[in-house]
C-alpha cells in the first residue's frame, strides 16, 4: 500500500504522470495514466510542476544575518580586511543557531531538500560557529539534508591553531574539509593544499575550497587541486567554488585546466555573481566538467542580497549567462539539482523510482518557465513528508 | 474630513508617520504623532514601509507573451533579423489587449503606478499595436498612469510609409514619439533623427529612442541627440533607451558625452542587462545624467525573463552595478521612482502633501531592504484608490 498518490503531475519533462509514494521513497511513476496505482491518500496535482528537490551546495548558515536586525553592508579594500571586519562584528550578532535556522526554513520553504554550508573555523572563535549549525542541522533534520564544511575562513597558514580546529572539527561532526585561497590569502600554496588534503585524506572525507584566486595564479592552483584529487584517488569527492580564474582568462588558457579539472572529478561551483566575471558555465559543461550553482551569501556582511531560492539562483546564473533559450533555461534547472547533487555526492537523487521522495510542487508549465517565473511552492516533499506548504 | 488615514507608516527615510487621505491626493503627512487627523476610515499599518508608486518607464505592452501560451526563446544573429523574426511570429500571439492588459495587471500588483510603453509601428502591423495598447490603457484608466510611445521598431528610412504611420499615431493617442539606432538600424542618423526631431516638434511630444548602437558611433549619435534637444528647447524631454555606448567606452571618451547628456536634460534607461555592458549609474549621475531603470522586455521574444516587478529591477541593477551598501541600495530605488518620474515629466510624483496619493505598502525596514527583499506589496493605492492588495 503506498501513502501517498500525486495524480496529475506534470513531470520535467512534460508529461503528464501519477507519482506513488511509499514509506520516504518514490514507488512508482505512472505515464501511461492506467496503472491501477492506490494508496492511503491523494492529491491532484491538476497538471502542477512536480520538481526533484532543489540543491544548494555552498552556503553560510553561520554568516546570515536572517533571523536578525539589519545590518548596513560595510564594504572592505580585500578579502584579507573583510574577514577581519567579519571576526569584529561576530560578537553583535544573534547566536549562530537562531540565525542558521532562518535561513534553513527558508531554503526549506523554496523547495531546498539538501543544502553544504560553510562553518567558520578560526582560533578567535574555536568550534563554535561549527556548533551552532549542528544545533540548526539537528533540529531541522526530519526536514532538510545538510552537509558541513570546516571551513578556515581566517586562512590556516595565517591563523596559527586553526590547523588543529579543523582536525577537531572533522572529529565533531563536519563532513568536509574546506579551504581558501592558498595563495591569495594564505601566501603558501603547497603548505594549504598539504594541510587540507591531508586532513582529507586522513578522516577519509571531501574536499571543498573557496577559490577567488583570479589570473594565472588561479588557473595554477587549479590545477594543482586536480592533480591532488587524482593523487589521492578522491575523485568525484573535490569541489572549488567560484574559481573566478576561469572567468578572467581566455579560454585557450583555461581549456587544459578544464580538462584536469574534468578527469581529476573536481566539481565547480558559481553563483553567477552580478559584477565580477565568473567561470563560463556552456563550455565548462562542454568539456565536461560538473558545474553547479549555489547562493553562497545570503544578507550577510559579503553580500546583502540573497533569497535561498534556488530557482531565484537559477534565473540570475541564466541572466548572467545570456541563457535565453528552453535548452539553456533546463541548463540553468540542472545547475542547482542533478549536477549540485553529483558536487555532493548524493546517491539516489531524482525522481526516479526507489529514490526518496524529495519533491517540489509548482505551477508551471516545464523547467523553463519555472527558471524564468519562480512561482511559490505549492508542496515541499523531503523523504516523503511535505515540509512546506504554499510557501 | 479626509477618506483615509494610514497611522504607524514608515516612511522610507524611516520616520513613522500617520498619512492622511482627501480625494485622489495625500492631505497630510505627520511626523509628530500629535496632529489629531481622523478619516472616514483607517488602516493600522503596524510600522510597514510606505513607498512612492514605482514608475516602469520603458516596457513593451504589445509584445509580451504573458496572458497567452509559453513561446520558446529563438535567438537571432543581429536586431535587424530578430525584429524580422518577430514581425512573421505577430500572427500566431493573442490579440494584443489580451497580452498588454495581463502585464498591466501584474505590473499594477506589484506596485507600478505609472508606466511608459512602447507599441511598435510599421508598415505591416499599422497602428494596430497602438490599438491594442490604447484599448488596454483605456481599460485600467482608474488604477495605472500609461505613456504610450509611437515606436518604429522595423526603422523609419528602411520601412518606407513608417513615417506617416508615426505621424498619424501621433495624431491619434500616442504620447511620445520613439527612435530605433539611427546608425545601426537605419543606417541614416541624420535621416532618422530629423524625421523623429521633427514629428516631436510638430506635435509638440516629448522623444524616447531605443539606441543599442554601441563604440564611438553610440556616443556620437547621444551627442547628435542632446544636441537636436538643446536646439528644439526640448530640455527634460528626451529619453535614450540602453544607450550601451555608455558602458562599452571608457569613462574619458564617456565624460563629454554625459556632460552634453545632462545640459540637455536628456534622460537615460538601463535595464541592467544580464550579459551585456551597460551605462555605468554612479558615474553617470555624478555628471548630472537622469539615468533610470525599467524592465523593458517582459517575456517576450527580446527576453524569456521578466517579473514586471520594478523591486526586482532595482535589485537586478544593483547586483549588476556592484551596490552593496545602504546608500547605493537607496540610488536603486530612486532609478525606479524619482529618476524615472523626473524622466517620464510627472508633476507632483512622491510621498509628499498635495501630490497624487499613489503608493505601495510592504513590510521592509526601509528603502534597502525592500529592494533587496522585495516583499509582497500588502497594498497599492493609486490616485487615493487601494487598486492591489496582498499581491
Amino acid at each position: 500500500m503506498n501513502d501517498l498518490i500525486l495524480r496529475n503531475a506534470t513531470l520535467p519533462g512534460g508529461e503528464t504522470a501519477t507519482i506513488a509514494i511509499a514509506g520516504q521513497r518514490i514507488a512508482a511513476i505512472d505515464r501511461t495514466g492506467h496503472s491501477p496505482v492506490s494508496g492511503s491518500a491523494e492529491l491532484d496535482l491538476r497538471g502542477a510542476l512536480v520538481l526533484p528537490g532543489l540543491v544548494d551546495g555552498h552556503i553560510h548558515l553561520d554568516k546570515t544575518y536572517l533571523g536578525d536586525g539589519w545590518h548596513s553592508h560595510r564594504p572592505s579594500t580585500s578579502i584579507v580586511a573583510h574577514v577581519a571586519a567579519e571576526r569584529q562584528e561576530r560578537h553583535a550578532l544573534a547566536p549562530v543557531e537562531q540565525r542558521a535556522s532562518a535561513l534553513i526554513e527558508r531554503a526549506i520553504t523554496n523547495g531546498t531538500t539538501i543544502l553544504r554550508t560553510h562553518a567558520d573555523i578560526d582560533p578567535v572563535s574555536g568550534l563554535s560557529n561549527l556548533d551552532g549549525i549542528l544545533a540548526a542541522r539537528e533540529r531541522y533534520r526530519d526536514a532538510i539534508t545538510i552537509q558541513v564544511v570546516a571551513f578556515p575562513q581566517s586562512g590556516i597558514i595565517a591563523a596559527p591553531g586553526t590547523y588543529d580546529l579543523l582536525d577537531e572539527a572533522l572529529r565533531c561532526g563536519a563532513d568536509l574539509i574546506g579551504g581558501l585561497d592558498p595563495a591569495g590569502f594564505d601566501n603558501d600554496v603547497d603548505g594549504h593544499l598539504e594541510a587540507i588534503f591531508g586532513l582529507a585524506d586522513r578522516h577519509s572525507v571531501g574536499v571543498d575550497i573557496h577559490l577567488h584566486d583570479a589570473g594565472d595564479v588561479g588557473l595554477a592552483e587549479l590545477q594543482q587541486i586536480a592533480e591532488r584529487a587524482v593523487a589521492l584517488g578522491m575523485q568525484g569527492r573535490v569541489t572549488v567554488g567560484h574559481a573566478y580564474a576561469l572567468g578572467t582568462e581566455p579560454w585557450r588558457r583555461v581549456a587544459p585546466v578544464a580538462e584536469a579539472l574534468a578527469s581529476a572529478g573536481v566539481s565547480i561551483m558559481t553563483t553567477a555573481p552580478g559584477s565580477h566575471a565568473f567561470p563560463p558555465v556552456l563550455a565548462l559543461r562542454a568539456a565536461g566538467v560538473n558545474v553547479f550553482a549555489a547562493n553562497d551569501n545570503i544578507r550577510d556582511s559579503w553580500s546583502p542580497f540573497g533569497e535561498a531560492d534556488m530557482l531565484e539562483r537559477m534565473m540570475l546564473v541564466a541572466y548572467r549567462s545570456g541563457f535565453t533559450t528552453d535548452a539553456e533555461l533546463d541548463v540553468a534547472f540542472d545547475l542547482g539539482t542533478n549536477a549540485a547533487a553529483r558536487a555532493l555526492g548524493i546517491e539516489g537523487y531524482g525522481l526516479a523510482v526507489g529514490n526518496p521522495a524529495d519533491l517540489v510542487v509548482l505551477d508551471a508549465r516545464h523547467v523553463a518557465e519555472a527558471v524564468v517565473a519562480r512561482p511559490p511552492r505549492r508542496y515541499v516533499m523531503r523523504h516523503g513528508v511535505i515540509v512546506a506548504q504554499d510557501g
